[in-house]
């Protein structure tokens, strides 16, 4: 094994031994750029460190042959009293995790190198402080001191010698405050500080392999699901210095505009500077074509390495360098981050420009970002102050008065203000309100309560379970860490962040561009999965269309039944429960009526396209009120009196025996989806006529009608068996009385363990599969979604016992396989079988590639995510043809 | 195909084919018996009959070609005028399926031959009578004619006779009630009846194969778990007469007891009469031995056959005879239908005897039926009305007054009465008034609601979910189909049955006896599954060691935590929430040191033989009040007023906040299980460390503790390696503090279906599974069982679209699908894996063998249902090994 590479032995494909910085530190000593040498310490030995708890035997051995190298090249030795070499220190993982790792500069000064450098310099200010803040960094980092203790003892010289900045002390002063800083190292870590220059440096390749596990690197990591064995390398690095005098500086380079991507050099310059100051942010910088005037030779140069970089990598590069006493230095280099707007733009260009084919334009948009897109934002040029963070359940940001009530938010809206709904959390009872305003925010719940699953149908931002929230309904506010919110106060809501604010936060609209649509065409001609959309009106249908969606995967027809037409779902419901046959029927027809304007809608606005009809699949309780609320009701009715009993006041009293009787312990695994109809005999065949009959008309109309019909929550064969002989039955009514048929098909839902357990027999009379992951996750791992987002699954990703929810990124080993068995065992029941997934996953782009490598024919997402599955559908089958 | 086979051409091993009668019928014919010749169709053939919808091509010409045959063999023709044959026409499948299918007797009568036999016989009454139960007969069941109407002409006739009974009838009366039938025949049918025998023959046959899918025999398959797809076979057999004068008669005789297994012939005879008049238990029967001094020849005769029957069967058998004019004829023979008492001493006996070996005798008796012997039940000779009937959720008989609170029913069951708590339902709450009573009723729930749960934990009978009582608990009443039982009346309940009877219905106690205990005992021999037992307290355990279990597979510490320390639990959760840590730990160890005294008894009712601990796995419902309740108590304790409120309002208070925080919509997919030991940290280790030191105890009094402790809910290997790092800091650090070790095993519940599908991983650092079937069932069929047993498994089961309740009995396509994946990639993962079962179907007999088939090393279930396991076991190996 070997530990220790020196730059000129790598190259950029070696990001994982060498991580990002030093790969590329390789290539350009390759490429023939001024780069300081150095040596690189490789990701195995910090891997070696992690499992064995001390620095790898040899490594040492090999640090010291890579510097006794270095000293050579450089003709300087680290710590000698005459002409010193000094080194920078620093991590570098293959995945770039800026600023979460430690670093340490200036290594090699000591008592008597400190001296050198202030003779060699002739700048004794420059020696000391150099020296003053490599005993800080180390003490800091190698040595594990609280970082105040330095910073304290620094203003206490400051106020002592009545200066106002640390700049205006000197020589001797930081002499002074070296000695200082040295005891406090003495004092805090019991140990002189070290002046032998080799053992700071492994103590310092120590401290950055340590820093590696730091709980900001750890949280950063799962943030960016970046494993956690694969460790940093360190690379050490002789140092160049920007700050001695004006024929120095540093500065930052970008070869295009990192917000726009728009084709033109970028980037900050501070004349006489260390790297720190520029990104401290405190002087005021120089863009990069005003340095030209004044380092007219380094400029030429710089330029020159830029173009160089950006053919070379074939991206837009991002680079670090200084000029040393009129000699620029490249310090490192690497792949530019960008906004979505820009990483499109870039893209884009680069295509046109020759310089990468479409497959890689493709392949170079993180779908993640496309989300910044889509959706309206908080201005991130806006300061305001977050109140509180709740989940980021539906995208978007919204501005409006609070009301506690879904009739008062209608009502205020339909005066025409606009409104945010805020609720404990929200049910069917409250769907008008959520329809009348901007944005919704709840206390409760989790990213598939109601709330939440109704917010992202709409497409309206929404933020939920935002625990700090103290909301008091009949009070008309809530408090939040001692501040009180009341009804009609302003405020703004970012449900792309989940984060609240009191009063208006400016916002910006969504702007996909060209560069969007192009990519996306792009994406279309390399992806096999079909994306489709789920979609419950003719609204969101024709959404989803615009956003290129080539059917609907979902339309879920309990959605249709909420809001105004909830009354009469609860009429079926009483009717039947009370036998009361003829009314049953009747409520049943007119919520017929209903839907086949629904229907019909959604076929025009995908006409000639799929549109896959689940039939009704309701937990219960959404539809029958809360038994406590109407007994209450009930009851203060009946406080006022006999005379005043009204007709409502009845039909309350036979609703509540309704929910009474329907009540369920666990709504979720209760008498939903097919089990509803088969106890409610007449419920899916009433469906399945409305939405033939619209076919019908839509065909005599010329249109094209493509019907799916689908039965949600199957378990067996039987059942299913039972259901599709209802939907048969139904359909071939009205084809006989209308002297017409439409041609649909017909599948099922798997989202029971059970349906994926026996799906080859279920192949045998489903048409098409469609996997709901967010029903099939919560039960295969026994978790309710509402029940353990907040408290439990926080926990298990915070302790690593989860690497992600696998409500967010389907989870490949449980859930995975159940669908990798489906099907396989599908397939080979019915060869043709067609299967998709309509759960959210549908708009992950882990989630879609896992759908592509399962050969799945299609996934359904939200309308808006659309552009997401395209872009990752086709990442996923380039990824798999290279 | 060959559709029709003569008796003698068939045998005993031919049930499949020939259906159990015909089979027999063959096997006696073969014995030299004197049996009716005839002939069977085949249950293929009705098995083709059901998918064509039409008797099979060439059926009847083989048919009439055995008709021709036996008129041969009988010198007789049927419907011929002179000297008519007769036959019967009766059903037989391969499963008994007594009294459920059609039968057609005296077939061959028509104008003609009823002449004939009025003149053979010298009897004209016998000849018309026969006649018109002919007609009529054949009108129900061959022309599907309502069976009302003949009944009420023949009643008009009696009556305008002025007659008492039919049997007073004339032969002219007769003659005219068959020219009456004939007539509603012909009115209803629309068509005359059929002169020509063969017609009557080909509907008759016809008829049989139909009557396999009426709805009593289908409800009957279904109990019985008969397949729907087998048919039944049709024998057509030579009719003989025991009601041609004194020297006829009939009878039934079985070889020995069938109630009690006593060795003695036994049976019932009717001179001058037909076998429907000895089932219809009319007229009053003789014994076998009091028809010996009148028929000493054929008494003679039928016990040589009796012997000869039992020695070639080598099992008890139920005979069916005639005597015509002095001949003895064999009808039918079967082995014959006995009690779970005679079943176990008849086979004791039989090895006795040398008949059969112990591995049969362990092989005949049927585990479901030591049910009986194991619970007290109603008399059955008792006469009463049952008032309802609800779910048979706990075994066993009970008689006591009605009360309506746990505390009435511990107040009055302390004064000595025998108490019956009726119930909504069950909570925690509730615990010492079903400790109290003698037996639970409730009207909701399903068989694992917690009533259901709780009382087979005790082993106290308890009926739920007994739909039809409309309970009152604060009127202190029910009411069911109009009837009231209040407070203190008395009722009787039957766990066994579900059945509800009002009054004092007398109960037999159980009585194992010797033979159930030798049968075990040879059981123990042969089976490879180790049984163990649920149980919770040292009570339990010692009666499930008294029932031969060999540990506990299942100790669930939760129900530790019920009863009288819930105010305990209660204070751990709310100081948890509060962040109370003092108080949370002093009411952990306050738990601990309960839990102690639990974990000493068990661990020496079991001294010896495995304990496996659960820890903790609530559903916090059960532990925390309800909030709406809660509510109620706090407002009305508000309106009060100040001055009144005391301590316990203060904590009430305290008790809302935290069981408003930690309500769950979901709570079987909630924070439970080592979810919950996840959110809370403390929690296992303060029950690993109670354990410990119990067993410390228990070993340095010179004891032999074996512990296991056991991870409920596990999802993945992260979360059970943490969970089993704390279980092993916790154990050790009692080991040093107590300078003792005990030697323990650790293992995890595989009941979520991910368990399943990532066991390989979990198998890494579990050294046992156990699956926990109920919760496995749950969630990979999304049925919450307490919701759906009710409304929809009934109906499910009712259509068949499942075959039985997969709660009930194993669902190997789906469940068990999971457990052999789980199985066999655990044991890929570990090969000396401990695999076992601990939800109820481990004292389900099919699951049982499933559980053998799959290779399981143990199942466990409650102490009541091991000695079920063990022959359930015991016979799964008996069959392998066939």
């Amino acid at each position: 094994m070997r530990w220790v590479y020196a730059f000129e032995e790598g190259s950029k494909e070696q990001k994982m031994l060498l991580g990002g910085k030093g790969a590329n530190l390789a290539e350009m000593v390759n490429l023939g750029l001024s780069v300081p040498p150095g040596f690189t310490v490789t990701t195995e030995a910090c891997r070696e460190y992690m499992t064995g708890g001390a620095l790898p035997n040899g490594l040492m051995d090999e640090v010291l042959k890579a510097l006794s190298d270095l000293e050579g090249k450089m003709g300087k030795r680290l710590g000698e009293a005459g002409d010193p070499l000094l080194v920078s220190v620093r991590s570098g993982s293959p995945h770039s995790m800026p600023g979460m790792m430690e670093t340490v500069l200036n290594l090699g000064l000591n008592e008597d190198s400190v001296r050198g450098l202030a003779h060699q310099t002739g700048d004794e200010r420059f020696a000391y402080d150099s020296y003053r803040r490599f005993v800080q960094m180390f003490g800091k980092t190698a040595l594990d001191l609280d970082g105040h203790l330095f910073e304290e003892a620094l203003q206490h010289l400051v106020e002592k010698r009545k200066v106002t900045t640390e700049a205006e002390l000197d020589p001797k002063d930081l002499r002074k405050l070296t000695d200082t800083f040295q005891g406090i190292v003495e004092r805090e870590a019991g140990l002189e500080f070290p002046q032998d220059p080799h053992q700071q440096l492994g103590l310092a390749v120590e401290a950055v392999f340590r820093s590696w596990n730091n709980p900001s690197a750890q949280s950063y990591r799962r943030f960016e699901n970046i494993p956690d064995d694969l460790g940093t390398a360190v690379n050490v690095q002789a140092m160049v210095f920007g700050n001695r005098g004006d024929d120095s500086g540093t500065g930052v380079a970008f070869t295009r505009d990192p917000a726009t991507g728009e084709r033109r050099r970028y980037g900050d310059f501070l004349r006489n500077a260390q790297g720190e100051d520029v990104v401290a942010g405190i002087r005021i910088t120089q863009k990069l074509d005003e340095m030209e005037p004044d380092f007219p030779e380094c400029h030429a140069q710089l330029i020159e390495v830029m173009d160089a970089l950006e053919r070379h990598f074939r991206d837009m590069c991002d680079i670090e360098f200084t000029i040393e006493q009129g000699q620029l230095w490249i310090l490192q280099t690497r792949v530019g981050k960008r906004t979505a707007a820009a990483a499109l733009q870039i893209a884009v260009d680069m295509v046109g420009e020759g310089l990468i084919d479409e497959r890689e334009a493709v392949l170079r948009i993180k779908p993640s970002q496309l989300d910044q897109l889509l959706h309206p934002q908080f201005d991130p040029s806006a300061s305001f102050e977050a109140i509180a963070e709740g989940l980021n359940a539906s995208p978007g940001a919204a501005v409006g008065r609070v009301y506690f009530t879904a009739d008062e938010a209608e009502a205020h809206a339909k005066s025409g203000e606009h409104v945010i709904l805020v609720r404990p959390e929200t049910s069917p009872d409250d769907v008008h309100g959520m329809i009348a305003a901007q944005g919704i925010l709840t206390s409760r719940g989790g990213l598939v309560s109601h709330a939440a699953v109704v917010a992202r149908g709409m497409g309206k931002p929404a933020v939920v379970g935002c625990a700090g929230l103290d909301i008091d309904v009949h009070g008309g506010q809530f408090a939040v860490d001692g501040r009180v919110v009341r009804r009609g106060d302003v405020i703004s809501i970012d449900g792309t962040t989940g984060r609240v604010a009191i009063g208006e936060v400016p916002v910006v609209e969504p702007e996909p561009g060209a560069a969007l649509v192009e990519v996306l065409s792009w994406a279309d001609r390399y992806r096999r999965l079909r994306v489709c959309a789920n979609a419950d009106t003719g609204e969101d249908a024709a959404q989803a269309r615009a956003f290129g969606a080539e059917g609907i995967g979902l339309a879920r027809t309990e959605h249709m039944f909420l809001g105004e037409r909830l009354p009469l779902v609860q009429r079926m419901f009483v009717s039947f429960h009370e036998g009361a046959l003829d009314e049953h029927r009747r409520a049943l027809d007119a919520l017929a009526a209903q839907q086949k304007e629904d229907f019909a809608a959604l076929l025009a606005a995908m006409d000639g396209l799929p549109v896959t009809v689940r039939l009704l699949d309701p937990p219960l309780h959404e539809f029958l009120p809360d038994v406590e609320e109407l007994q209450d009701r009930v009851d203060s009715a009946g406080r006022i009196g006999r005379l005043m009993r009204r007709r409502s006041d009845r039909w309350d009293r036979r609703l509540l025996a309704t929910a009474r009787a329907w009540r369920e312990a666990n709504p979720m695994l209760g008498t939903r989806g097919v089990r509803l109809a088969m106890v409610i005999p007449d419920l899916y065949p009433t469906q399945v006529r409305a939405l033939m009959e619209a076919a019908i008309e839509r065909k005599r109309a010329g249109g094209d009608p493509k019907v799916e019909v689908m039965i949600p929550l199957t378990v067996s064969r039987a059942e299913l068996e039972r259901a599709l002989e209802s939907v048969a039955a139904a359909a071939e009514e009205v084809f006989d009385r209308e002297g017409e048929r439409v041609e649909y098909h017909v599948g099922t839902m798997v989202e029971t363990p059970r349906a994926a357990l026996v799906a080859g027999e279920i192949a045998r009379v489903a048409e098409f599969f469609s996997f709901g992951t967010n029903d099939l996750t919560q039960m295969t791992f026994g978790f309710s979604r509402d029940d353990v987002e907040g408290r439990v699954m926080r926990r298990y990703l915070e302790e690593g016992l989860l690497p992600v929810s696998p409500f967010e990124s389907l989870d490949i080993d449980g859930v995975g396989r159940l669908i990798e068995m489906a099907v396989v065992e599908g397939r080979a029941a019915r060869p043709d079988l067609k299967v998709g997934i309509c759960g959210e996953h549908g708009g992950d782009p882990a989630s879609v590639r896992f759908c592509h490598e399962q050969g799945l024919d299609y996934v359904s997402c939200s309308p808006y995510r659309v552009p997401v599955a395209r872009l990752a559908a086709a990442q996923a089958a380039l990824d798999a043809a290279s």
